[in-house]
């Protein structure tokens, strides 16, 4: 039986959609017991006459919410009886929990995570690695996408065994492809971090390193993890996603200019839902926080039932595999040595 | 009279679009002379039979063509009859010369237009400025894009100084809303270096600062120019317009799966053609150097005759509107001091 801590409160369709997406991670997962944090009186309100495996769900009562602009440091000294910070709390005391899914703060989450659980044994940084959709129904996972604004060589190779073992065994990716962001494909590209660690990257045996990889790139299937510094990892995912959330908006703009588009329109209309639901990041779920000695994955602020769910089933394979067994396993072969 | 060299050999479609597009610029704009820089024998032979005012055009014959691989600093040591090092010596020469237009290699460009030309007065660090076309019809200059992989606070002062007033002059964009590029858009956000550029950008009174942007925003619309280092503008760039180009290409694989969808796309056929143009940046020029003592600006390496022409044009009036003094002006107001 795998314990796994949901933070109900905290995310646009929370707690509603928090609770939908537990009970049907319950539904989906054999051996997967919740914790639903919370305040008690709401959450069980909202658990009244839903069909589900008592025996299988708990809850820990937390009275205070965390609102979307507070400073993370104030969230962990004055907010300790939020459902996060009490989430962490149970996560770091109790060794039979054995992860965390939240839908609140992205920093005071990492700064709790940090500060709270710890990293596992090597790990210098934890690290975010969202996935996303490639357009030949692949996907793709970039770390660092924005738990650290300065990194060093040694950091980037840390994330990319990280992320390539998250590929691996989440996914079922096998030997992933690794590629390093940069400004162009030749290995004497972009400054001298990225120089250094285009060498780490293909010293360490264990990756399968292809080299470096233009952002214009990413969606094309050609690869399977894309390290990155956590400042251009964010400008990354989120010019991506952007970008197709931009231009699929002026593609209905458009077709709603003329009754002709409209017409042409309704004979896609069926392509179009696909297009969209291809693009749903809800259906991808969340973002793995990796590196830290407990898994915590981290769901979009405006996550539905589907992408909590998701969350929670992210969380469980996680778990599972092994996966932070296996990270402890190759980062330790190696030294790590700061530049 | 304003003279402008064009390179005309180094894109893919060079020299025939370069040619093709100078013809074409030399039609549009009045009072513009131009001097093509290759192989005068090929050029003469494109010119050949084609109608055009044979007093405002010359050639500056160069024999020897750059590769798109070599290394920038070979470039310009070995390739001294190259188009591209030809046209840089004549433009730092020749006072009656007021700019150069180029679709070669970024790298070489950059380093022979550093080394050869020069800075503007007060300017530390030249910037590439690309221009972006936004989802509600109107475009957004990114700076830098590139030339730059390390930044300081002062450097993005003046990218932002610089690219203002591109936009205002060349562009016609009153008051600018300039954004800093970052990971969230809360004024604390971001490294060092951009909680200070945020400072900066915020004391310097000549610009319409409006605080941070994050990349998802950028076709938004609510921005004129987004101030980065090179690298960050780079992913920016090139993972925005490669998501929209790869969800295009998505669209039209899939639209030929369905015979039904074929017929729904013919309905639609003059909106799509539409939206390609409106993603075709050739229509938008190229990605101007900012800052340096003479005007650069630097076509797409598959840049076709339009695309040609609306760099000349675009030159043109960077030299008209004497975008240089008016940069000079502001920057050397400001004493610079490096972090």
């Amino acid at each position: 039986m795998i314990k796994i801590i949901v933070d109900c409160f905290g995310g646009d369709h929370s707690p509603q959609a928090n609770v939908d997406g537990a009970l049907a991670a319950l539904e989906s997962t054999r051996d997967l017991h919740l914790i639903l944090s919370g305040d008690e009186s709401i959450l069980r309100k909202l658990l009244e006459g839903r069909q589900y495996d008592n025996s299988r769900i708990e809850i820990l009562n937390a009275t205070q919410v965390i609102g979307c602009d507070e400073r993370p440091t104030d969230v962990i000294r004055l907010k300790r009886d939020s459902s996060m910070i009490k989430a962490i709390r149970m996560l770091r005391d109790d060794d039979s929990v054995a992860a965390m899914v939240s839908t609140g703060s992205t920093g005071a989450l990492v700064a709790a995570a940090l500060t709270r659980i710890g990293r596992l044994r090597g790990v210098i940084r934890p690290a975010f690695c969202p996935v996303l959709p490639t357009m030949n129904g692949g996907i793709v996972g970039v770390c660092d996408s924005g738990a650290n604004v300065e990194v060093t060589p040694e950091h980037l190779r840390q994330f990319a065994i990280m992320a390539s073992l998250y590929m691996e065994n989440v996914y079922g990716v096998s030997t992933p492809r690794v590629a390093l962001l940069n400004v162009g494909k030749e290995a004497e590209k972009g400054d001298e971090i990225r120089q250094a660690a285009y060498k780490l990257l293909t010293e360490t045996t264990e990756l399968n390193f292809v080299g470096n990889m233009e952002s214009r790139d990413l969606l094309s299937g050609s690869y399977d993890v894309v390290v990155c510094d956590g400042f251009s990892g964010n400008v990354l995912v989120k010019a991506t996603e952007g970008a197709a959330l931009e231009l699929m908006k002026k593609l209905k703009k458009d077709i709603y200019s003329r009754w002709i588009y409209k017409m042409g329109a309704a004979l896609m209309s069926r392509m179009f839902k696909e297009e969209k639901e291809f693009m749903n990041y809800q259906n991808y779920g969340g973002s793995v926080l990796l590196g830290t000695s407990k898994v915590v994955v981290k769901g979009h602020g405006s996550s539905k039932a589907t992408a909590v769910q998701k969350c929670i089933e992210q969380a469980f394979k996680m778990q599972i595999s092994d996966l932070n067994g296996k990270i402890e396993e190759i980062i330790c072969k190696y030294d790590h040595y700061e530049f």
